[in-house]
């Protein structure tokens, strides 16, 4: 369906079912899911999706993916509070890539930072750049 | 090595070949690379690297993914001219997924279109919401 249509003018559109039907998810049934920040454009995460954390996003608004380490889905913040509320979803050329462009609340990183990518490439080292939001021990501790 | 060091404080560094050798590559010997333009934060593109293609683009500066279709180094607008200067490489807290800021050549995209997003969710429909800012049969035309 992707590569079918790849040359067709701005406005054309399919059926959403017919679009998740078509995805190429992996071996495991997951897709990759970037996050950015709508407004800033900054990339927050990576994670994945497989096809009913792809149907439940877009029903409720609120970002759901599939958590490999645990194997079940992961209704983003449901332990820490911080929750990615959908902007808009958009699929690439390949059908293999979901961009979520999402509002995040407080840090997307486990460890209480913003976004994830905090380790920088720097000549002969990697270098760590960001500073904790919030000390992670509150993102989780139990109620 | 990303997980037992993710509390120290920003300035914490390693060496380049200790990071590349903790990166958590899948069964094919690839991590996900995100490719965002540096300046707009436009998300571009999502593809594949392997340690050799790693290397080479922090090496020359000029961004070289794994292209799993043709099993080879891609070296990113060697066929188009669209390439990607690499202007900051990130890796993320599990050391699995890498960010690459970028100055993209004209589109990133092989439909000539900016970046491969251009699919978009819209209730029951998936539209495609992008014009090509060049006809991709110029990109791949033989000399």
């Amino acid at each position: 369906m992707f590569k079918e249509n790849e040359a067709r003018e701005s406005g054309f559109s399919v059926a959403l079912d017919e679009a998740l039907d078509a995805l190429a998810f992996n071996s495991d049934g997951l897709v990759p899911a970037i996050a950015r920040q709508h407004d800033t454009g900054e990339v927050l995460m990576l994670a994945w999706m497989n096809r009913e954390a792809l149907e439940e996003t877009l029903r409720t608004g609120r970002v759901c993916y599939w958590s490999r380490s645990r194997a079940a889905l992961w209704r983003k913040g449901e332990s820490s509070g911080q929750t990615q509320q959908l902007v808009e979803l958009r699929i690439d050329c390949d059908g293999d890539t979901i961009l979520l462009n999402v509002n995040q609340k407080g840090p997307a990183c486990h460890t209480g930072r913003r976004d994830c990518f905090y380790w920088k490439a720097d000549g002969e080292r990697v270098v760590l750049d960001r500073e904790p939001l919030v000390d992670p021990q509150t993102l989780y501790k139990k109620s």
